[in-house]
């Protein structure tokens, strides 16, 4: 536990958990409690956070709309890679907790506050996201983990206290609650927990909130053509669109047509595995986007490095080194290669199947039909220059051969 | 130009094409031609060739049903690195060619040929993987590949020279020629060429040959449940087959309901890019399904260290080098972890959708609920254990802050 | 802090230390202790440690050879990977704490011992290696680390445990004691702490114990010929020795050539840097030896994808994780690559110096001089091949350049 | 063999072999011969080719001083990758080829020619280097190979050509002749060919060039300092040097300490191992110093994927892929690293020995005594976070060792 803390910044949702995790640090560490509220694009109002601070005594209370920055800075650099962690999961959750660690310790240093504290439970990815974040950024800061500390580790203890308190608790959302442990921004909404701890169940229809089940979705597709600058899409359907709003734009129409829903059994940087469904229809999109528009201006070395990668790139920002030299190392060698993305893809969603229906680069695509055609190319390629590139390859294979190693 | 060859072994379809070559191959080399056919589950009779063989002259000819070999021993081990070439294609074609190269130079040996030739083209990847697997299985023999050496360079003189020779040109069939290059085997069908040369360009409908659209494919989704033993699929809805039945029927019922369409630019290894169409329905399926029942049993680094070493071992595949060391190598590494991969997939299809209703395994699950609970564990799990390992795990972040680095 | 330990097997030297350590446990978990002695080459007498435990009232006491076990099982397959830790460390100590963790879980095994404990500090890597493989391999292990949990926090503190409990110190030794932390088996002798602190500050000459100065070494170079099969060496000299007894010829005689020294500022897993001094004369030469000789017998691309791996292996092995399945993957390929390693290195040794003088290898050698003679080679290799074969390798970086991107 | 050439850039060494080519290319295609003659510092006067390119009737004659250019733009960003090829070789002959490919290109820019030709053989290395350079930089370019066109294959048959044309052959010099074939730059002089070709055979001590051998070496030792600034070496021993000077000057000194001598296999991209002999002074100086300020400075994730990735960085290097957009991403990688790379490395250089005797960064080291030292360290760390650290680390492992997967 930590000590001293006359001042601490506290990631505040307005909701019951943190409401209580407020009272709590008021009362366990008597030190002056600063709220942070952000708004991600998680869908919820975020100004009656306010209020709810107001009427614990809550001085200073920091309300921030952070939904451009978000998408801007951290998820099209990290979209840049491909990435995606363990081949599926396009890690919505994990992307922006750098960005609120980089906030509550600016509003750290900005109100003079010793300690950070967060609403993540000992068990999960996400404490360890807030805290590398904060230490890698302020290495003096103090953490306050109250899931990890205090004894009101069942749900009676909770509201109990809420109660003893006063904090309100809305008891006819309490009643109703989801059984699912949720998070979202404007990449994704995840669900874990309750029915989902059993794999070999599958999620009930009702537990998904931001996309139609395929089944729904229209019979007719939607065409789409989303436009790139280096990399980060700027255009959809013809008009330019600021980051937040081209995500925002994807996820309704993607949600729309069925797409982006994601079931997964992960692999927790703390140790152990879980279950998580996840719904991520503009980043679905972007994702079959992006790499439709590279196949067509990137070379091909480049881009098979970027393969080999991204694995650990994706590992890295699951596990919360985003504030961290080797991401950054990483991140030099992605962005470099990004200068030639440029150029626009054609896609159909169709019940959740996002279909590449074309792709073009006036300025940087490599392909070359001359080349490539199956009919006379006039030329531009020798076939007999083939006889010896292959003669060439096999020659470590040949000599090997004729020292009776057998590859059978 | 090859020399002195009396005796060669050609890859045989019993297509316009290769008779052309096998008239070719006698006339210009005054050598004996044996044939070869084999069955890999194109869906098209391979007994005709023998007829038309014979009516070349040519004295031995092989025609054999290599399915459950190629399923076995090739394809079933290529998906144990759950491998994608360039993130998407599932190496249909390339996979093919090692056994094929492998049976040519045994009849070659058998035969005492001192030859094999080949109707790939010298453009593409297929002249590459055919040879370098047939030099490294025989280092002295000679490789003759007619498209790079006559001068039949247009389909008009290839039509001329076969009339010119007695070759029967089906011209019903011609008259109707598909306008793209295809290749068939059990695992994918291959479209190339002619109206994709446009990357722009959606391929049209009446292309694909396996799948439905998904439009087409019924309202309803289907369910199904593969069994796997060692990484290996091996009964379906609980019903055992072989290798090559079990892909067939995963074909066939994907195809049903619209799996496994691809639309790519690929870069060959030669070095350009190229449009190809695919249809991979049952490779489809069983890629999702691995990838889930790994997910179940796999350790969490070796799942990772697979991931990273993948597109490699793709691009091994693709580029010809099966029958190489650093491929025998790296499948060393992916078949020691695949003996804890055994268990069962639930999988609905839908429309083009490939998703996982559930997987479970009960000798080899890692899936621990009383660890991954959001309830309360009994102790399974001591959170205040997560603040010393983000502690140390922050430590070389905290120093290098501490010396002014910063990480923004 | 352990609780309801009422066995433990302390990995026990005979040392103050862990002498203190015995007692302490004894005391403060009133509990029995039985003690675990290995001779893994280190070259102290183990035997006097029993008179020791048995003055302690010990009753069950461990005291086992495992050298034979130690260069066999652990040192060679690490060396298969030619493994450096940060491109300079062979990992002495690591290699020895898998060996030492196995021992004392099957000596918990056999004893029912609930708990095992060890002497190492909780700012180092020891730690965690041992404590890693005990939990690999018993899971419900407990782990007793004193220096984690009790107050003896300084020498004076320790030295008057020691005395109040009747512990024998010799006070001689202690007087005139080492300034270094140092740890000794069969590969290295290592050394940290005291004036190694800054690392701007060069090693004194009397720290070395292995190894002569370059100085003072003979002025007269040592030739040596080992003989490897399956890449581990089997002969020094023409003469078949076992794995511990080549190792320790090989430190015998490269330590007489000054061979071997190291200082390092290596970055330990707990998250700082540290600087270390080794001396590894046997290690050392197999390490270039190994290497000449695989130069000749490895196929390219399976040495190359050896030596990209090796960090990686290197830094497991580092960490702790020999008994990790991520290891074992590894090392399957590893191993895998080894068959054709057979034949002789010829070295010589001067000063410090480890020079390759010749390699051969009858049954596997890969190099061909026919082939990569300047000289007329009788059509052994057709030069004219090569311009194919850089013109298709070029043809991507053409078409590109034909795009105006500059590679400058 | 290329067409309609009017004018070529020649690789002119002066020598008898290029000056062959110079006649040769004038006689067989008619055109103007520019010729191209740099000092990288392979220790010959340069400008004897002016008179000797004139006395054949060259008109266009150019001839560069570029030590300074290779070293800065070429030899110093490679080095700050550590880069060896197979784990010793440090790239000497290949680093230089693609400022020579630059060069020529631009020379065929500025004049008008429309090819570059060069004197590399069919069977090396070099010709895919210069190729491969000459055609990223210029597409269209043609490229003359005359060893792998011209029938002069045989030393007599040049000679004969040679006396033919009236070339002048310093008979003197052709008499003792060097059996070895030998390339040399500022960072290395390298043997091939002739008694090298058995690996069996040591090197015969008059081969060497630049090193005395450890033995003739002093009987004191040398001690240097060497700053730098970026990840590059800037001063030694307090004086500021170019880049050029100061791997000049490591040169001398290394050489007269028998520093730097290498005697390798290695496998050349062509496909067949070749035995190599190198002397590097300066450049072993370099690494072994450059190591340790990286090891002071770097982070340790940055060190392990820097570690990482350099085999295949140096595998694109000595390739011949310097101008490849994949060395640029890689490189963009490497370099992001750098900036903290500040500081001071002292060594002692002693009869083939390089001994780090010191490392200090004032601005940038990550060393902290406080943290790393065995001494109280007055809780700049917590020891009891060791044992969270452990735990979470180890759970993957207990969970599998608790479904019975034994890790033995």
């Amino acid at each position: 536990m930590s000590t001293n803390v006359s001042r601490v910044v506290l990631a505040y949702s307005g909701g019951l958990d943190t409401s209580v995790i407020l009272k709590w640090l008021q009362e366990t560490y008597g030190c002056e409690v600063i709220t942070f509220t952000a708004d991600l694009g998680q869908g919820e109002e975020v100004e009656p956070a306010r209020a709810k601070a107001e009427a614990m005594g809550v001085e200073r209370i920091f309300i921030e709309d952070l939904r451009e920055e978000f998408v801007r800075d951290y998820v099209f650099p990290m979209f840049r890679a491909n990435t995606l962690y363990e081949g599926e999961y396009l890690l919505g959750t994990s992307i922006a907790r750098p960005l609120i660690a980089r906030r509550m310790v600016e509003i750290a240093n900005e109100t003079g506050a010793d300690a950070i504290a967060h609403g993540a439970t000992g068990k999960g990815n996400d404490q360890v996201r807030f805290e590398l974040g904060a230490y890698a950024l302020k290495p003096g800061i103090q953490v306050i983990a109250p899931w990890r500390e205090w004894d009101l580790t069942s749900r009676e203890r909770l509201m109990a206290y809420a109660e003893r308190h006063g904090i309100p608790v809305d008891f006819a959302k309490q009643g109703k609650k989801s059984p699912y442990s949720m998070d979202a921004n404007l990449l994704h909404i995840s669900y874990e927990g309750g029915p989902l701890e059993d794999p070999w169940t599958e999620a009930e229809e009702d537990m998904w909130r931001w996309t139609v089940s395929p089944e729904n979705a229209p019979d007719a597709s939607t065409l789409l053509e989303i436009g790139f600058e280096r990399g980060d899409p700027v255009t959809l359907n013809g008009a330019p669109l600021t980051p937040a709003q081209l995500l925002a734009e994807l996820n309704r129409v993607g949600g729309e047509n069925g797409v982006g829903r994601l079931d997964l059994v992960e692999n927790r940087y703390v140790g152990m595995k879980s279950r998580g469904c996840y719904e991520t229809p503009g980043g679905t999109i972007l994702l079959k986007a992006r790499r439709a528009l590279e196949s067509l201006t990137l070379d091909r070395e480049v881009a098979h490095l970027k393969d080999e990668l991204m694995p650990r790139y994706a590992s890295l920002i699951y596990n919360g080194y985003w504030w961290s030299p080797e991401r950054r190392m990483l991140q030099a060698a992605i962005d470099q290669t990004q200068s030639v993305v440029n150029g626009s893809v054609r896609l159909r969603l169709y019940k959740g199947n996002v279909i590449v229906a074309g792709r073009r680069s006036e300025s940087d695509s490599l392909f070359d039909d001359a080349i490539a055609t199956f009919e006379d190319d006039a030329g531009a390629f020798d076939q007999k220059d083939a006889a010896g590139f292959i003669k060439l390859n096999a020659l470590r294979l040949r000599i090997a051969a004729g020292r009776n190693r057998s590859p059978l």
